[in-house]
């Protein structure tokens, strides 16, 4: 599958913690710093998340602000 | 300010290209990467942003998927 | 790739206006009625999205409303 | 209330999971296929949703993204 | 229609700006203080939206965020 | 910090309702109405919020849609 959302960066899950409904993954990025995703417990066990496993995190463009500082 | 949204990444504007409305901000990473951001024209000039400023990506959390191989 | 975003509706690309940094997707499900889609113009022109072209429409999970008549 | 989010597709609850702030509720479209949504378990109260309820997902224009094979 | 996004400020149309693809409407809040939307242009098409119209802003709880000082 | 989310709106802390990833934040406007909040139970506690403080709700302008009667 090829996806629109242009944003794909490559990471390892670093952290779960879930919920009753959602789960927060922790993803250290392969370059450096941490993303955190808030996604469904459902899709935490659909793609078999476990700390350690490779992973991508994908953001849609409009999801994206910029700051300054 | 400080901000709920927990992921703040810091790059550079590597590209600017300005519609009517939106603007679509390529960021790229410090820790390597890039990420696209599509934002509002009138935030590109409030923050002042050009090629090669300084800035961060930031995303709220319940806007960041995970996918794998 | 396997994604988070679990609801991925098939469908054909039904029109396509482009802007200068969106286009709009107009998608006629394969189940009927149909979805428009803002996403940038770099991504029509990387999936190389065409009139007809078999697609899914994809959408995660917490951007998904519920309203009653 | 006529509404600018212009994706709107008919549907019936299929089933709804409450955790303590969000609700996953599974909607089983008019037209075939699943759509999942997360809301708050408030907006589930204010809506009196419940399993075989007739109802509308309703996703904003900015939200959709698009996948090829 | 009664939506689950909960919240809904009512306001007045102060300014439209349109693009090709999507439009910015300033709206000026009945309680003071002003949000900015970025729609389809269509959308402001189907909405009949013009400066002084008495309108709701409609936002997703998952899409707000916090700042503090 | 300067963000390029445009939406910035005063008021306080109402209430905190806690689950096990998210939070839902009550925010009375200064100007009137309330929003709700859905944020990671992380922020709520980053942030040090509790109820009666003051706070800014911030929302990126293509999250924001527009109703009529």
């Amino acid at each position: 599958m090829k996806l629109s959302a242009r944003n794909q960066l490559p990471g390892k899950v670093k952290d779960i913690k879930e919920g009753v409904v959602t789960a927060e993954v922790v993803i250290a990025l392969d370059g450096g710093g941490e993303l955190t995703a808030v996604i469904t417990k459902r899709s935490v066990e659909n793609l078999g998340l476990a700390v350690g496993k490779k992973i991508y995190a994908v953001i849609k463009s409009t999801e994206v602000m910029v700051a300054t500082d």
